[in-house]
């Protein structure tokens, strides 16, 4: 084997998480020469932070896990120095950086020894930190962030010994989501989760997606407060007070978890270019504004499938940036391409997954947006445990290019919104979408995918067969209801003309004498169509505005979306 | 909105099944003028086929759900009269096709009644027919295939009445583990599973992956028949003797699902070209020979992501054929591209899945390959319901484009299937793994997804570190076991030294002085190395690469996939 050029090479890399120890452990495998030391504040390293919920949730029994490999070994410096060749010092702070020197300054925090370390490349892994608003006091007894071990292991404990019964969640992204679950769960505490948006996962979701997912939250008891911005929190007797713009909510505990910031103090102070969300910046290659300086993981700025710059802390992209800056020490030109940003959560029975953009993100970079929504079988409809799955695709009217993806619901939404983050950072169109295959069985998959169905809906769309926003309001036309008398008999809506779709086109008349209605005229009054899913309402809108009809609309996602 | 300009079209559409009856309603919605004659032998029309195995095993309690919408309603003539406005002749035979007057002749088969229909496009939508090899009788009391829902209903009520407990199934494909499972499963029979192959689901699986299904169907109680091709079924008292150029299996029933073969009676009436492998030739706008012909589903033959044309029996793929067909009806210029052939079945607890070619298949076209292995959690190695994964990634080593995928195991491999599946369509290559981009969270996936670690597993093999076929023997020489003292306590592997990798750069001196091992010299004997799952061997083997041994290897998928 021809050694690498690089041999020799003495790096620093500043975070012992995710991306991090990557890029050192590749950069020591490619350069076994090479000298790499990496530096961490914290006592634990390399922990699964994204299982922490699952530990105070007691679906994981110690915590140890989240800090061992697959086989047991536990992720300490020892680890990493006997089986990835890495100097790491934990518990040490960085205190300067003298790039003009290459030297970087550090203090054991438990010794409080001092040393410089040369080197010829830094990567800056800095991560994140928990952001804490205004008029929130911190180091409280009964107030936290969640991002630690310690943190885990803290309100596990409270909720083992009995003493937390109560608390409140502030804000509800994945974390608040996950530890609503968590102390709701298995321990059945009471928790007001608390979100200054109109809706929950504000990240993820547009509202009537969200809207899908609150009632399922608060069917399993979380009582979810929206659109209430916390001002303060006041100690009362044996509790807390959370002060909110629209109201005041009595509990025993808190935890604020409504964010995180890359944490570039480090890069601030090395002069290094901070892009316009806060992260520092990096180019293709994950080379900050300084030649000799990589970074990656939450503390950077990516470029998303759309062009935007954006800061997406997510620990599936932090390893993939460690292993490319990994092989760019190496002198391998591997680049860290643009992200489209595919999420999930797991909220009680419901499985929640975006990737994209949302409408509502999407307005705030002046994207023009139009979007279907659908309600599926996750399964053939007829295997047993087939679930609903409630979907939504966004896509730009004028170029048909596809934006993102929301899904949600008991069936597998991750799958398809896997299949559509790639084909996003593809650019892909809404043509893409039918030319997608999918294996195919009715344990695991309904014959014709609902991304393949939702690409036609949004194609249709776009020769006049409209679907409206599920939770818009019906209004004041004709609402004409295509469901089976069946279901009409389950599951009835009010003031609907119900024709199930069978009969519709023998049963014409009765829409064309139907008073509301107004041919040609039909600007006034639209008439709504309804039906389950969407589907049977979808085809019924064709006919109409095959026949010349103006102002014929469907509800997306039918019944199902309206009322879950 | 405008009219198309193809109103009015005639057109008839031979086979109401997946292909035939989208297309037809395809066409029908773009032009709702025409005039759209759907014809089928059958009585059953457009049911769901792929679904019979479950209801066989009593997982679907009624045959009538696989004739249903999801909502409810009969797929009859009726429905399609009603809601898509096609004239659908069920139990019709078509006699003949004149082509110069653009004539169709039909029987009824009920009534006899002759007819002609004029029409201006044709569709053949013929589907497969099972195959029967020489030497089984036909028309036999015990005997049949299992394609229809007669079958299917008559199989459950010999299950039910108890008049079945022995059967053999011919054939290992699709149907015919689906039925091993269905006769096993709920009723308890004993199954005799015949494959003429070395392994099960030949299309699928080379025959490490099958192995891995084989013991577990083998645990299920089915007896499995591997490299036994049936000569001959004779009757004996009470049952039939199935008759292999290997051995002799008494039983009292036997199904035969050795396959399907295109139905191209027809079309070689009509005088269409046919394609080397037996299906209807069409060109990308499904169109045959015949400009005035399309044809779609099992009957053609369609170009694999490689190039070559093949026969791809998938409800999948018929689905999408079909509404291509309707938009070329209606003028639209609708290709049906590449497929990748992405096909999944359920084995009792395993989930099986596959895209692209297997070596064996591969082999066949010259086309040159390279495997890796892997054994992988499904989710996050430290949440309570992970599970093993197996999977397969093949490539050309001169160019390396991506060529498979076969995934097996507990946990999801159909996901997997499906993102590499459109990533085989587009021509990916190894680097193209590794920008994948996957929703993590630890109920759903790992931090990083299989594909992204084979991919660089496949990367470092390219770079040395090279991995073995996991059934291939060890061998003789040096065999050294990396994984922990608890793992090698609680599965030892015989004949090896046993140092774990957290220890392996400190004691490497034994290996050294290991007589069997001669650095530079190692061209005699190599050194194989083996982890649990392919990881940490790997890993091992770069440190003995770059220290200059020659002939080292891992063993791909490590302990667990040469022991499942």
């Amino acid at each position: 084997m021809s050694k690498s050029k690089n041999s020799g090479l003495r790096i620093v890399v500043v975070g012992a998480s995710a991306a991090g120890l990557r890029a050192a452990a590749r950069a020591k495998r490619l350069m076994p020469e090479s000298l790499i030391t990496v530096i961490d504040e914290g006592k634990i390293i390399s922990y699964g932070a994204c299982g922490l919920p699952y530990y105070l949730s007691g679906d994981i029994e110690s915590p140890r896990a989240l800090m061992e490999t697959s086989w047991g070994t536990l992720r300490d410096p020892k680890f990493f120095k006997n089986v990835k060749g890495l100097d790491v010092r934990i518990q040490t702070i960085v205190t300067n950086v003298d790039m003009e020197n290459k030297s970087i300054s550090l203090v054991n925090k438990k010794t409080g020894d001092a040393e410089n370390l040369q080197f010829d490349k830094l990567v800056l892994a800095t991560g994140a930190a928990p952001v804490m608003p205004p008029g929130i006091p911190v180091n409280h007894q009964r107030i936290s962030t969640f991002k630690t071990v310690e943190d885990a292991v803290n309100w596990r404990k409270k909720l083992e010994t009995g003493q937390l019964e109560k608390i409140a969640i502030i804000g509800s992204g994945f974390i608040g989501i996950e530890l609503a679950e968590a102390f709701t769960g298995m321990w059945d505490a009471k928790v007001d989760l608390i979100e200054m948006e109109n809706r929950i996962l504000p990240q993820m979701l547009d509202v009537e997606m969200s809207v899908l997912i609150e009632k399922h939250l608060q069917e399993q008891g979380v009582q979810l407060h929206k659109t209430c911005r916390v001002t303060a929190i006041n100690d009362i007797t044996d509790g807390l007070e959370i002060v909110t713009d629209n109201k005041t909510i009595k509990t025993e505990y808190a935890i604020v978890a409504i964010g995180v910031r890359p944490r570039i103090e480090l890069a601030v102070q090395m002069g290094l270019k901070i892009g316009k969300h806060g992260g520092i910046a990096v180019d293709k290659n994950l080379k900050t504004s300084h030649p000799d300086v990589y970074a990656a993981g939450d503390c950077i700025e990516v470029e998303c499938f759309y062009g935007e710059k954006v800061v997406i802390p997510l620990g599936s992209l932090a390893n993939k940036q460690g292993r490319a800056i990994g092989d760019q020490l190496a002198g391998r030109n591997t680049c860290f391409k643009k992200v489209a940003g595919s999420a999930c959560v797991k909220v009680f029975d419901y499985n929640v997954a975006s990737t994209g953009l949302s409408e509502t993100m999407a307005a705030r970079h002046k994207i023009p947006t139009r979007a279907v929504w659908g309600t599926f079988n996750d399964l053939a409809h007829y295997y047993p445990e087939d679930k609903n799955i409630f979907l939504k695709l966004i896509y730009n009217p004028d170029t048909l290019q596809i934006l993102g993806l929301q899904a949600a619901g008991e069936g597998n939404v991750v799958k398809r919104v896997d299949v559509l983050g790639n084909l996003l950072m593809n650019e892909g169109h809404l043509e893409d979408l039918l030319d997608l295959e999918f294996a195919y069985s009715p344990p695991y998959a309904s014959a014709l995918d609902p991304l393949y169905t939702l690409g036609a809906a949004a194609l249709n769309q776009e020769d006049g067969v409209i679907s409206q926003n599920p939770i818009e309001p019906l209004g004041n036309g004709l609402i004409l209801d295509v469901r089976t008398p069946d279901e009409e008999r389950n599951h009835p809506l009010k003031n609907t003309l119900h024709i199930p779709l069978e009969e519709l086109r023998e049963r014409v008349n009765e829409i064309i004498e139907n008073e509301a209605v107004e041919k040609e005229a039909g600007e006034k009054e639209a008439i709504k169509i309804i039906c389950a899913r969407g589907t049977r309402s979808a085809e019924a809108t064709r006919w109409f505005v095959e026949a010349g009809y103006k102002n014929v609309i469907y509800v997306g996602g039918g019944w199902f979306m309206l009322n879950k």
